[in-house]
């Protein structure tokens, strides 16, 4: 079978390019030196083909279900929740889960509030926790002066802290290069005053767009280097594009000179843009379901083709598909359920 | 139960707000005269709740999966696929279960290939066609002049021939009315044009932007009234906001003045812009599993605390998440499974 017998839209896996990206982050952050973020594809096949091949097995996730579906498919040498949650009722379920799998848990924590619920839920299960700097993006993280009082008081209520996490989510996606490594070396600062007062031997920051830009942080968390979009496409990064969509030309008006494939804005995660044609086509505008595309050459689509598309964003692109087929020299060889979804 | 129970996020629909829209739609648009499209929510629940309070029971669907889903549920009385497939595997299945549980089903065509799907797929169950015709949106449609021969190549073949629909989706979202009433009938001019030589008793057409405005078409195909979203709030509709996501306020940065709560894009469509905070508040930015807020006034929302966001977009924000929970008086009354998702 290949991608054109798929009933679409269907998202696929070019197996190479994966290969490729998982090489190229390797060689660069080989081991620890990697925490892989499984929010960008919460498929655990992946997560463990890219651990086989790389070695790298500690992960990060954005959510507790990532955690625990992680945990329940073998993959919890090391999983960090690098978020916040108050919801006592999961953090119980993970910590449990964690326990009978004997896995390793680790929660950010950026507040007393989010300490207490981490030290309410560790009656099911061991519960480890690190302090989440706020290194300049406007999101989660303690200020680096109360990251050790935080600290302190996770230590007093039993409770292992690892070390510090700091996002430079504000600095990833900039295109200028120099720029960004002026920038990690700012957050850094920040979140290596912080590690001054809270101890412990986990440094965790970064993403794809500074995978290779840090010199201190002993981890990095970087996701979309496996599959890539076109949104980090245009930065100067040698990852490859590894994901797409595919779908079937349903209808063709050659008065106005389009065609209609079937994908729309609901197979595609839409924040950062429209999805790009594969090819010389243009893409005109995309509903629901539908894509109307403009073909270049004219009338050089028939009805029935297949179209393949670009992702602008993998990660929310990912949370809209049940499954990915994954395909190697123009033949799906495996299909892998994306299992961590909603939440 | 209430909302502010719930793990979060949580996507929930008001009560009265739904019914106040399923009350204001069946005044003017009652029973057979509005065709309710499931593309909007994508849950049988709630086409099955709004059916039994309007009298209205046929519906329109964009997938065969929803087309399917509706049958299995048993609201198989009227089910229009408005929307072209090639895949034959999956009309023979809906033909199928269209058979086994009696419901009647009807599928679009704009061009011989869609028709020859169709007359492959009724060996396994009866199947009717509806012409779809262009009546200027750039999307799929037969050019009107040529709707005849496909009717005459349909009963040709054997298969019973309904009428006509023509989707103006060109116009249903301009905020004025007097413009959108002019294209109506510029529209409605096509599709009359086109049902004289299809013949037929069903003239279909609209949606939620024009579903007053119609004078001609016998049926209109409105899916966004039942629950709104900010987009189709900008047009002077008289349909409520019924549906919102709710998240918990898991971080707090009080030096900068802004809380961060648990509901980002991958809980929102996001094709038409950001989620908009209900209240006062400011949303700042959206992450994937975040969103950043500025409270007004500053320091009026501590960690812990629930904030309700409307999506800018409906249809893609029912179809990211598993379920919908259904409030009247402030009180979780029911649960409604999203059941037709993906493809």
């Amino acid at each position: 079978m290949t991608p054109h017998d798929l009933p679409t839209p269907a998202l696929v896996i070019d197996l190479d390019q994966l290969d490729f990206n998982v090489d190229t982050m390797a060689t660069v952050r080989p081991g620890a030196a990697l925490r892989s973020h499984v929010k960008a594809h919460k498929c655990t096949e992946l997560a463990r083909y890219a651990a086989v091949r790389s070695g790298s097995d500690s992960f990060c996730c954005a959510t507790v279900r990532e955690m625990v579906g992680m945990a329940e498919a073998g993959l919890g040498v090391d999983l960090l929740l690098a978020n916040e949650t108050l919801d006592v009722d999961r953090l119980r379920h993970l910590a449990a889960v964690g326990a009978a799998t004997d896995s390793r848990i680790t929660i950010a924590i950026d507040s007393e509030e989010t300490l207490a619920a981490v030290v309410d839920a560790q009656r099911d299960g061991p519960l480890e926790v690190l302090v989440d700097v706020n290194v300049g993006l406007p999101r989660c993280g303690i200020a680096p002066e109360r990251a050790g009082a935080l600290a302190d008081a996770a230590r007093a209520a039993g409770i292992e802290v690892r070390g510090v996490m700091g996002y430079e989510g504000h600095v990833v996606g900039n295109a200028d290069r120099v720029w960004r490594a002026e920038q990690v070396e700012l957050s850094m600062d920040q979140l290596r005053r912080a590690h001054r007062d809270v101890g412990g031997d986990v440094t965790s920051a970064g993403g794809t767009g500074t995978y290779d830009l840090h010199t201190w942080a002993g981890e990095v968390q970087a996701g979309s280097y496996l599959l890539m979009d076109t949104a980090y496409q245009q930065l100067d990064l040698p990852f490859r594009q590894a994901l797409s969509v595919w779908a079937t030309v349903i209808s063709r008006n050659d008065e106005a000179g389009f065609v209609v494939a079937d994908a729309g804005l609901k197979a595609f995660g839409m924040d950062h843009g429209e999805p790009t044609v594969v090819g010389p086509h243009t893409l005109f505008f995309t509903s629901d379901e539908h894509a109307t595309i403009v073909p270049d050459p004219p009338g050089s689509i028939t009805i029935g083709q297949r179209v393949e598309m670009w992702p602008a964003h993998i990660d929310p692109t990912m949370a809209l598909h049940e499954r990915v087929h994954v395909v190697r020299d123009g033949e799906v060889v495996d299909t892998w359920p994306i299992d961590l979804r909603n939440w």
